[in-house]
C-alpha cells in the first residue's frame, strides 16, 4: 500500500529552544520511503539514529520563539499483515541481546505487576495466539475515549480505568505480552485509517525471530502503517520533546492511501 | 455463635515506645462481649474511641524494650448472615454524613480509578446483588497467596497482580463497591475459620441504611465474626502501630467456636 | 474580621445528576455566620453533617441538565492568628479518638513515606516550632504555579516536582506534620487575600488540644479565613463532586473584607 | 588496580528453570579481564550481548531444581578516577543516538517529575560540577540502611524516604542527572570496598563525549570498579532473573585487591 503523509506543526516557545523530533517515516524493513521532505525553519538540525537502530530522530535548535514545521512523505508499505495465529514465541534462550530489553518493564509499562493476571487469563494460549487473545481482550475491555488519559497515565491506571487512547492501548498490549515473557516494544506510526487523523501508536511483538506489528485499537494493520520510531513505551517515541514549555499553535496530520 | 479469642504478642523495641493497638473485640452492634481481659505488662494504657465510634483503640506506653501482651475474650456474635441479594443501595442523597466519607478513595483504595471498570463489569447489577457479583468476581479472579503482598501494596497492584491476602481482598472489594457509589469500609475482625489462624480483614457495605459484613476470601461470614475496628483501609485498623522499629518475638491468634 | 463571600457556579451535565457540594462557610468555632443564602435552582437539597462534624455538605438532586448556583454569606472571623511558636505537640497518648485518624496517610498524602526526611530535616524542632519550620520550608521550596498540578497529583509528586497550587501546599504540609506524629487535616476555606480569587486550601494542625489553621502558601491567615470543610485531603473537601461529567460554564468566587 | 572476584550462588527452584544472569565482569573499556571462569552445573548456557553492547548476559537453562554457580575472575581496572569537576556536559544536539535513551525516565527513575527540584537546587552548576553537587547532596541527604528498600522501591519513594541501599543511591543520582538533561545510566559493578561484600550499583554519566562512573554511596570509585552491566535502572542489570520462584540457599560475593 502506498501512503502519503502530510504533517504541519506550529509551536511557540518562551525562548530559543532545542526540541527532539521523531516524526519521519523510518527507512526500515517493510516500508520504502519513496520521497520525503522535512522543512523546519528557522532551525539547525542534527540527525541521530533512533532507538534500536530504527529510523532517525532529530535534534532541532530553534533560534527563534516559533517553530514552523512541514513534513511530507510518500511511503510504500511492503510488509504483509502477519498471520499471528501461526507464529511461535521463541524460547527465552533464543532471544538475542538487542531484543531482551523489551522483555522488561518501563516507565509506563509495569509488566512485573501483571504476571499472575496474564498467567490466569492467557495461560492456555501460546505464541501468536496468546498475543491475539490479549489484543482481543484489550479491544473488548477498553473504551477508546479521547482525552481520557494524559502524559502521566501508566498501565496500572489504564488497566483499572478501562479507557484510553492509542498510547494506552499500546502500553497495555506491550505490558501483557512482556508479562508472558514475549518481547514487546512500543511503536509510533502513521496509518491512513486513524480517525480523527493523528500520530498513531501500536505494539510490536517478537515471534519467530522477527518483530510484528499489532494494533489493539483495531484501527490500523501492519500492511497500512509506516513506522516512525520504536522504544520501550510512549516516552521513547514522543513526536516532539521540548526543553521548555511549548504552546501549540496549530498541528495537522494527514495520511492518505494513494 | 459464641467464640473465644486468645491472642499473645511479644515484641522487642529499640527503646521505650508508645504503640497504638486495635485488637479488642468491639462492644458494638451484632456482638456481645461476655468477658474480655487484656494484659499488657509493663505498660500504661489510654483508651480512645475507635474510628466511626466502633470499639476502642489503646495508646500503650511501654517503659521497657519488650512488650508482652495477652488478650482473651468471649464473644457472642448475634448478627445473622445478611441476605445481601435482597438489600438495596441507598440513593446518594440518603447517605448520612457519618457514612459519606466511605464513598471516597483512601491510601490503599484508589476507587476513583475504577469507575469505568465497575460500570462495564457490574453495571447490570444493583444494590446487594452488585456487591455479591463483585465479591464473587474477586473470589474467582484473585489467588490467596501468603506473603504475596506487603505494607505498600495498594489496590492498583492487587488488581493487576491478581493475588493477595485478606487485606488485599478487602481492599479490592471496598474499592469496587465505592466506585459504584455504595459506601464501603474496611473491617478488622476475628473469626474461627481463618486458616492459618490470624487477624482477619473484610469489607462492610452500606445497604438499606445499615452496614453489612462481606468477606471476599470466603473464609468467614457475618455471623461468625467479631469486629475489632473499622476504617477506610488497612492503615486505619492495624492491630499494632509502633513509633519505632519493632521486632516480632512471638505472636499467636486463636479463635475457637465454643 | 468580617468577610463577605459571593460565589456563582454554572455547570452543564449530560443528564439529570446528583452532585455533592461543600461550599458553605461552616457554623463552627472561630467564625460566626451572620447571614448566608444558597440558591440552587432547580434542585432538591439534602443537608448532611460534614466530616469531623464540621459544617454541612449538600446532596443536590438536579433534575435538569444545567445547574445554576449562587451563594452569598457574611461571616465574622473571630479566631485570632495563633502564636504557633508557643504551642506544644500533644503526647500521643493524649490524642483523642476523633483526632487520631488525622495522624495517618490518605489518598494524596502518603505520610508513611516521609518519616526519615522529617526526622532529618525537622528533628531538632518540636510542637508549633516544628510546624512553622515545615511551613517555612514549603514556602521556600515550592513555587506556586497555576495549572502545575491536577486531580491525580499526590504528595510524592509534589515533593519531587517542587511546584503546585494551594491544594498541593496543604497536602505537603499535612504530610510532613503527620510524619512527625502530629495530627493534621486538610481544610477548604474562603479568604479575601487569594489572588486570583478562588476556593482556598490550607492545613490544620493539632497542638495544645486544639486545631490551628496554617497556610503554607502565605496568602491567608487564621484570622481572615472562613472554614468550609475539613478532611484527610482534597478528596474529602471538593467543593463539588459530580456523578457524571460536568461542563463548567462559568464560576466566580469573590471574598471581600467588609 | 587489580581485583579478584569470587562469587558463589546456590538456588533452589520449584521446577527446571531458565534464569537470566548478569554477573560476569564485562570485557569493556577501562578494564581488562585477565582470567575468568564461570561454572554452572548442570545448565546449558547461551550468551548474548548486554544492553548498550556492554558485557554479556547469559540465558541458563537449568534442567534440575537446584543451581550451583561459581564465578572467579581477575580484572585489571585501568580507567582513572575522573576529574568530574573539569568535565563538560554536551549540548543536547551533540548527544548521539545510542546515548539519547539515557536522558529519559525508566521504571524506577521517574526523572520527568524532578525538573523543577533539579533546576532550583542545582541550577547554578553545570556539567561535572553539577553531577558532583548532586552526588554530594545525595550523600548528605540519604542514609544507607540495609533492608530499607525492596524490589518495588522507586525513586519517588527514595527521595521522600531519604534512605536506601546502593541501588537506591544510584537510582536517585541517575534521576537527578537525567532531569538536568545529562544522560545517565545505571551500572552493576564489583568493587573491593563494599561493606558487607555484595554486588554493587552506581551511576554512569555522559560528559565530554564519554561515560564516567560515579558512586553516590561513596564506597567505590571509578578506578576500583569492574563493570558488569549497564541499563536504564536496576531492572536492566539484575544479577539473576528467574522465571519461577527461586529460593536462595547460599550466596557469597568476595572482591579483593590483589
Amino acid at each position: 500500500m502506498r501512503i502519503q503523509i502530510d504533517v504541519t506543526m506550529n509551536y511557540r516557545f518562551l525562548q530559543p529552544n532545542t526540541v527532539f523530533l521523531a516524526l519521519e517515516a523510518a527507512h526500515t524493513d517493510g516500508q520504502t520511503v519513496l520521497e520525503d521532505r522535512l522543512s523546519l525553519g528557522p532551525a539547525q538540525l542534527t540527525r541521530i539514529t533512533g532507538d534500536a537502530g530504527v529510523g532517525e530522530r532529530i535534534w532541532a535548535r530553534v533560534p527563534d520563539t516559533e517553530m514552523h514545521l512541514t513534513y511530507r512523505a510518500l511511503v510504500d508499505v511492503t510488509r504483509p499483515d502477519p498471520a499471528l495465529e501461526s507464529l511461535n514465541a521463541m524460547p527465552l534462550h533464543a532471544i538475542p541481546g538487542a531484543v531482551a530489553p523489551y522483555l522488561r518493564p518501563s516507565r509506563y509499562c509495569q509488566s512485573d505487576k501483571f504476571l499472575m493476571f496474564v498467567d490466569k487469563r492467557f495461560g492456555d494460549f501460546s505464541g501468536g495466539q496468546k498475543v491475539l487473545a490479549m489484543r482481543d481482550w484489550i479491544t473488548d475491555e477498553l473504551s477508546y475515549v479521547s482525552g481520557s488519559s494524559g502524559v502521566d497515565t501508566d498501565v496500572l491506571e489504564t488497566f483499572a480505568g478501562r479507557q484510553g487512547v492509542c498510547r494506552d492501548y499500546a502500553h497495555l498490549l506491550c505490558t501483557l505480552v512482556r508479562a508472558a515473557q514475549i518481547p514487546a516494544r512500543f511503536v509510533a506510526a502513521y496509518s491512513p485509517h486513524i480517525d480523527p487523523p493523528d500520530f498513531h501508536a501500536v505494539a510490536e511483538v517478537w515471534l519467530d525471530d522477527a518483530w510484528h506489528l499489532v494494533d489493539a485499537t483495531g484501527m490500523a494493520s501492519a500492511d497500512d502503517m509506516a513506522i516512525i520510531a520504536v522504544g520501550r513505551d510512549a516516552y521513547d517515541t514522543a513526536f516532539m520533546e521540548s526543553q521548555s514549555p511549548a504552546e501549540l499553535l496549530t498541528q495537522t496530520v494527514q495520511v492518505t492511501q494513494v
